[in-house]
């Protein structure tokens, strides 16, 4: 049983074609969802599901799936289902989505090839918007698979020039009927790049995640008082920039000393900063920043976030600004299934191949289908770690490797003992 | 020899009319250099000039001069001069201008009425374009009065629209022909708001400006590396906003330790941040900032560039960012002359009314005509430091305690010695 890898490339290269941007980084695209490039991209998945003999159904958010009932199998088991999603951020890259949901259709092409026997039925999945760059709302169809909100709700969300997701599902034709159920899938599994570099630093070619960090994000206020650069005084200033300039410095500490002591795989970051009137010869009278705070174990990141708050607490003190912290958006760690992680660890003994264990810091939306179901994720290596980006890259090689033991642990959770 | 308060709140109020916009904090205007609101009051100043005798040149880049020649003038003797502009910034104050230009024409006015005998012609000045909001270039007019910038030059300077000054100026009626001449008077002065709460807190009405700090502009670009929030760990990232922060702070440090040790009156600022890609959930790859440093010593100015160089070469060093920092503005420190200080200190001597010695953080036309002539500045209070703000405000008696100053000062130096 092995997966083909040139039929694999083709299919990521062809959807590579939708949204393409010319680069001199790389061959990139941009593929908002639900968008004329997403419906092209999903006209041809559709259409190579078709070529590989799944029934392929639309639900009524745009999540499309692909089911495969083998001969040898009870059609009335619950599915064993994998996939990703097919669009990306502006300006993104062609791997992040596309190699995941290629991935599962020919880990299904394989093993109808190598006629194995599954006792389950396999389905192969796209999720509508995972990225969240149109519609606000990352992981949105796989949040509406696992019932964490409703398809009205879903189809009702707008984007910038107030579509919304229903009419822009209707302008590609992905607007099906009813909604899939990932309660009702056995296990999922998701192949994703990895979005880091560790794998590529230790030169192992797989990784079997064990959980998706948590997420925080605080939107965090910091007001002193405008004033004439030249004409007040440095004893006469309430510096809003020195201030959150000190505030990002002791996020920074604060996430090193929580991987120093508590658990090294948790980061804090302060990502955006807006100054106003963010002029060269103002003092600044206020900074908004956003902060994000990632980690596996849930205490971890609430231990970051009440250091923020000191940090400001003391500001407020020393320098006399006004302070404001606002945990906008929390999402506590998911570890992954045990016997999804095993059936992927055992695929790549089988297979010769390689695999580490390893935390995922990105969302996926695996974060979402883990709520309701047995879920594993694999990684295969991202170049330099880079991703969002036209430098975005996996070598053919790794893609196959990894394609590899995704097919061997689908096979595994779906009743088939086969080596490759 | 008494100012009339009336005549001179009427004519800043009626000038307040123009461009004026309603704010919940105050009365405030945005008058854009020769744009139709300033076309407007130069047509009322024009009005006023010439009501109060005065013969009236409008130059080439649209400085307005109104020129008095008493009785008892050798008009052939370089004439003293006194004024300010009448442009604003966006949504500016009414008195940052208006104050000195028409407190001048008080000034005149008043010397008329008490019959004074100056040796000297006295002129009342309006230069184009203080502020520099339009055509990017502060202290227009008033550099091309001092020869600092020639009027082909100034003429062909654009806003963002593409319009040229020259089209500006005809379009409003107000370019007319050959240069005022700077270099030909016999002193300065400019009656201006303290933009600073100094003379408020120490609760004197009257500040001598002894020197006008010199700016410095730098340009800093600090470069890391944009990463992914979640999926870098913190010992894999090179965060361009952590070493910002410390540069900011840096910068804050260096200007407090030179005002500890070696001129109280030098400012470091770090007043713009533009942070790349500036999005919670990735790490910062570019930050740019903008620094601005002034005092009236060069070399305490150049200590704090020195060290905000030696701040970047240890981030450099450090945290392996890459950095830049361009001096991109640079003006020495200018001081007042000695005879225009001692005039306006005289006067207010005469008057009973008291003044302090004080150096201006900010910009004013006064340092390009000090390159030219003897120069001096008087600043009228504050309330609160505001400027450039709606909120911007000068009690109608300071103003006037201010503009009797001036006008003692102005009469001392065009040869006459009368009491007030």
């Amino acid at each position: 049983m092995q997966v083909d890898r040139e039929r694999l490339r083709e299919d990521i290269e062809r959807t590579a074609e939708f949204g393409r941007i010319e680069s001199e980084q790389g061959r990139g695209r941009t593929v908002r969802a639900a968008s004329e490039e997403n419906g092209e991209a999903r006209e041809y998945f559709v259409g190579r599901l078709e070529d590989a003999g799944l029934d392929v159904r639309v639900d009524a958010v745009g999540n499309v799936v692909g089911r495969w009932v083998p001969a040898s199998a009870d059609p009335d088991l619950p599915p064993v289902a994998a996939g990703s999603h097919l669009d990306s951020v502006p300006e993104g890259g062609i791997f992040d989505g596309p190699l995941g949901t290629y991935a599962a259709l020919e880990a299904v092409r394989t093993m109808r090839e190598a006629d194995t026997r599954p006792e389950r039925p396999i389905t192969v999945v796209s999720f509508t918007e995972e990225e969240g760059g149109r519609f606000g709302s990352g992981m949105l169809g796989s949040s509406v698979a696992a019932g964490g909100r409703s398809v009205e709700e879903a189809l009702a969300l707008e984007d910038e020039e107030g579509t919304s997701l229903a009419e822009a599902l209707d302008g590609i034709g992905f607007r099906g009927e009813g909604r899939v159920n990932a309660a009702g899938w056995d296990a999922w599994l998701e192949l994703h790049i990895e979005q880091s570099e560790r794998l590529e630093t230790v030169g192992v070619p797989v990784g079997v995640v064990t959980d998706i960090t948590g997420i925080t994000h605080c939107d965090v206020t910091i007001t002193g008082e405008a004033n004439h650069a030249g004409a007040t005084p440095m004893n006469d200033r309430t510096d809003a920039l020195a201030a959150a300039s000190e505030f990002v410095l002791d996020v920074e500490r604060a996430a090193n000393e929580v991987v120093a002591s508590e658990s090294e795989s948790a980061v804090g970051t302060v990502g955006s900063h807006s100054v106003e009137p963010n002029a060269t010869n103002v003092v600044p009278g206020r900074v908004d920043c956003g902060v994000d705070i990632r980690d596996v174990e849930y205490d971890s990141m609430n231990e970051i976030v009440s250091r923020a708050r000191s940090s400001l607490a003391r500001l407020e003190s020393e320098r006399g600004v006004e302070t404001e912290l606002t945990r906008a958006f929390d999402v506590e760690p998911v570890p992954m299934s045990g016997r999804c992680r095993s059936a992927v660890r055992e695929a790549g003994e089988a297979a010769g191949i390689k695999t580490m264990a390893m935390h995922s810091g990105a969302a996926h939306d695996t974060m979402q289908v883990a709520r309701v179901t047995d879920a594993g994720m694999l990684f295969a290596p991202s170049r330099g770690g880079i991703s969002h980006n036209p430098r975005e890259w996996t070598d053919w090689a790794d893609c196959a490797t990894a394609t590899q033991v995704l097919t061997g642990a689908m096979a595994r959770l779906a009743g088939t003992t086969l080596e490759g």
